[in-house]
């Protein structure tokens, strides 16, 4: 029997759904069944480092006395142009967001663009131009990249895959989240997905939305400086949104989080539209926030240094609780506008295909 | 005007060509327009490393005292599963051979695969488990990667994005080939090319020429601990074959590089392919071979030890020459097995897209 048969047969049987690139529950059952069950344990990881154990925002290399963080991305975003950017800058942000969201600082790039046959150049020049500039405008290098061309009918467009390289300066993994921590986002949540649904004119409506696409360079390399040691868990609440992020992180680490939904900034527009929609504004993907679980003790003084920093939107938004009833372990409970309480579930299926 | 319009203006009002994707002139006018001229020359690299100032099968970055490797590369493959691997095996080794080519152990890896709906889970599972497999049983680990689904009739099949990550044993550049070096090829040329055109029935002809895919760790890490000190340049001619690679060497040294063709090893079932096809066999990619440029003292007792290894087909084609007419200054020049000279032209054009 060919070894690959070893993974479950009932997955083997079937074809990919556009849910299996969701970032949700089908996109684990493909990671655990056909990577995890057919890389032996001992390469999952080199060293001291993190890797397919842990499935953070970025992968730790150990060098010498230092320890690399790494990430890899492709991005697909369809429009490739979009209110508020474009797949260059979501390439480049993305990646620098990895990077920062594992307590690195991100030095060095590559990237590998395959283009359809007949692509314009000048809207070539655009994206890797503003891809370029995102990267060198928060100090990291573009060492590196490839360039691939497929005959017209192969490809819709472009795809971008880009690798980003950052020192650690002091690691967050997001197995370490504690009872009694605190939720922090950075800003408004939702505007990225809201503004690609939008821009394509799903639903038969076309608002103006912009997307908060942007590298959290000038957040998080102050905060990780000065507070990376009270931070036990960091975020960019991408595809399935902070409902994706906040429910991997309870059942990481076997804990209720607790958010009330008054306290978590949504634009009036991008809640507006995801009601018009049917949609769950927690589950339509930011590309410019950072969610952070922190100490209690230092949660109401990070916050302060983050509105100073700028991001005077920053807010608490809850806490992480030990569950009373044990079922309730894993769960993401949220205080509803209306005084009530419900369950957030981790978003399943595509609700936005190529939306990164 | 909006930046990327610096760009030179007759590129821009273009429309990319297969050509573009290459990997000869083409590409290079993509690279230096459209990327070289975007990013400042201070972004090129970090520190003490190489990157976009080199354009090797690597980067390099410092970390403490240590030297990393980095690269990247998207496979494309058109048939994706063809005689004698598939785009999961050819993935592995493509990136395992550009960091031996810079000097590099392989250690660790991230992949980025992008299908399409629809694409059949089983073949997902083979080529993922001949990607891992080729990784680990060369030391690498597979730390990490993303996974995306784009909507049916987005992009024909899969696309693999990999990234390579390896520590220096002894760095080679290919900017420091000397006048008298010999040149070697570690075994029959161009069967990667042939399988993949034959495979695809082109040009109305099905013959049967396995890929000669294969990672070169067995080969490059011993040459590389005991020799690394007298190889000056070393590369796997994908892309254009050996005619590219040659041609790089000589215009980036300077030099004239010439090759004996009745030394160089070609199977005579893709020599035969070839000549019915019309297409030069130097032309053809190769996925599993090394060309080194070596210290001529040494050429010898390396071509000795290359066998001894197993790679018995190992040979010296040629060497570098300081050319009496300096207008053969960054030529290749073979002697033909008829006895004549020809100038060996970089490959223009995209002779064969989708090949790797």
């Amino acid at each position: 029997m060919e070894p690959w048969k070893l993974a479950s047969r009932k997955l083997l049987s079937r074809r990919i759904l556009l849910s299996h690139g969701g970032g949700g529950k089908e996109t684990h059952e493909i990671i655990e069944n056909l990577i995890k069950k057919i890389v032996p344990s001992e390469y999952w990881k080199v060293g001291e480092g993190t890797g397919l154990d842990l499935l953070d925002d970025s992968s730790l290399i150990p060098v010498g006395d230092s320890m690399i963080a790494v990430t890899i991305d492709s991005y697909t975003v369809d429009p490739i142009i979009f209110p508020g950017g474009d797949i260059g800058i979501l390439a480049a942000s993305g990646t620098i967001n990895d990077l920062l969201m594992s307590g690195a600082r991100p030095i060095a790039a590559l990237d590998s663009i395959v283009v359809e046959e007949g692509f314009e150049i000048e809207t070539l020049a655009r994206i890797i131009h503003n891809m370029a500039e995102t990267f060198t405008r928060n100090g990291v290098a573009v060492i590196g990249g490839d360039f691939k061309v497929v005959p017209k009918g192969n490809l819709d467009n472009i795809i971008i895959t880009t690798v980003g390289i950052g020192r650690i300066i002091h690691p967050v993994r997001d197995d370490m989240i504690r009872e009694g921590d605190k939720i922090i986002v950075s800003g408004p949540i939702g505007n990225h997905g809201a503004a690609i649904l939008s821009a394509r004119g799903t639903y038969g409506l076309k608002v103006s939305i912009e997307s908060d696409v942007q590298p959290l360079t000038q957040l998080m390399i102050p905060i990780l400086e000065k507070y990376g040691q009270f931070i036990s868990g960091a975020g960019d609440p991408t595809r399935g949104g902070i409902a994706m992020l906040l429910n991997e992180w309870a059942k990481k680490n076997d804990v209720l989080i607790y958010i009330d939904e008054s306290k978590i900034p949504v634009r009036d527009e991008v809640k507006a539209y995801a009601d018009l929609i049917g949609v769950d504004p927690l589950a339509l993907a930011s590309e410019g926030v950072a969610v952070l679980a922190v100490n209690s003790d230092k949660a109401e003084e990070i916050l302060a240094h983050m509105k100073n920093l700028g991001w005077n939107e920053a807010a608490i938004i809850g806490d992480v609780r030990k569950p009373k009833d044990p079922r309730h372990k894993g769960l993401v409970i949220a205080k509803t506008e209306a005084g009530g309480f419900r369950i957030v579930e981790a978003p399943s299926g595509e609700i936005v295909p190529r939306i990164c």
